[in-house]
């Protein structure tokens, strides 16, 4: 199942995917223009954590002229960088270099606490593709946390679906591409990351709890070019979704 | 006004100190021990973005043989990190080095963005005790995310109280200090900070909006010691309380 969280006339639906149109728990089926999309995460009543990996594609890691970490690099997302599937994100006027990252985005469906490697799917709701773009002008010294780089306030869209786990046979074996304007500048596969989704999930367990509605964005592979204003940029994950997003001024 | 959030006998309420007791909002006067303390945040219906520093005192950045930075290092903590005040926080068992942190930590009073630092304390509703624990073993090298350090669950409390900006004559102008089992191992003054209050909010708020009850734990002086399980460490600020927490294992 496809799941997403839309506006349509100024109310709130969840709704599910149906040959191309979006079906909302009401019955009408809209068209996909006809709504704003919001992040396809379940809503929760407790705080939201959100993890994002850095450099956990080796080709990525090399082409920042960085070498391959040992330990995963991860930092926080606030939950306020979050916007959905079509809608835009900022460049400020003053950078130089803001490029995307396509990146399979895992949702938390259960508690987890010290989980193994081996059990780690049963933890897992689903995917979700996340496009978390970085304005590489402030990241300066890579031992920053990242802050000015990631945190931009609706500057990281994820979407369009929630993709429920049982659909996606194997989420490390996934191919990953962006167009910009049509054109392929990012492509990648899911086997290629350096810590896997049962590793981080073992790792993340082992010393805070995950909670449903908690998010994974596990990184991105090499490929990664400057947006300009009035771009259009797709991130797209096999059997997971195609992630629309314009580069506002 | 000195503000608290409590449960009490399985109730959770807004309280007031009165007279070395807190106050409940349903007119009953309680003992600061009959209670279980929470961290004393507004409730926000919105998610809560909590942003801290790093090295913000050059004489603790001088402890840890770093160079003062010259940009604000600053990293998202998850509000499921937060603990309340009198509670206990776990030493994990195969750690060298846990040390406490006495920090300032400021409640955002109003949205905030593009705030020049000449208007920045209109935006702050309060002040608060934060003790920022970290887990040295995991530092490793600073150009690392430390989420295994500063995002363990429960590993930082706040509190007690949320005291009103308007009686806090001067934040830049605070002694703080900590105890452990009542012997001071922690001294320092706020005025001692590289990156003011004002200055903060003039950054944050250029590129990302602050939310009422986001919080910015603002660093914290030299003088960090290991704690062993069972210790009583108190980190206070003049003015604005005595934080209690219990070391456990």
């Amino acid at each position: 199942m496809k799941r997403a969280r839309v506006m349509h006339q100024g109310v709130l639906h969840n709704a599910t995917e149906r040959d191309g149109q979006l079906l909302l728990e009401d019955g009408q089926r809209v068209w996909q223009d006809q709504v704003t999309w919001l992040p396809p995460l379940p809503p929760t009543d407790q705080p939201r954590t959100i993890l994002a990996l850095g450099l956990n594609y080796a080709d990525h890691a090399k082409e920042l002229a960085f070498q391959a970490p040992e330990e995963p690099l991860v930092f926080l997302k606030g939950e306020r960088a979050l916007t959905g599937h079509r809608q835009s994100t900022r460049r400020p006027a003053d950078v130089q270099f803001m490029h995307y990252e396509c990146e399979l985005a895992v949702v938390v469906g259960r508690k987890a606490r010290k989980v193994k490697r081996d059990d780690a799917y049963d933890f897992v709701a689903g995917y979700t593709v996340a496009n978390d773009y970085a304005i590489r002008d402030y990241l300066e010294n890579w031992y920053r946390p990242n802050l000015r780089v990631k945190n931009r306030d609706g500057a990281t869209p994820v979407g369009p679906w929630l993709v429920d786990r049982a659909d996606v046979a194997d989420p490390m074996a996934l191919a990953l591409r962006t167009t910009v304007n049509g054109h392929v500048t990012q492509q990648g596969n899911t086997k290629d990351m350096i810590f896997d989704i049962p590793w981080l999930i073992e790792y993340f367990s082992g010393f805070m709890t995950l909670n449903p509605g908690d998010l994974i964005l596990t990184g991105t592979p090499d490929g990664v070019v400057d947006c300009k204003v009035g771009d259009v940029v797709v991130t797209e994950i096999e059997g997971v979704g195609a992630l629309m997003n314009t580069i506002a001024a």
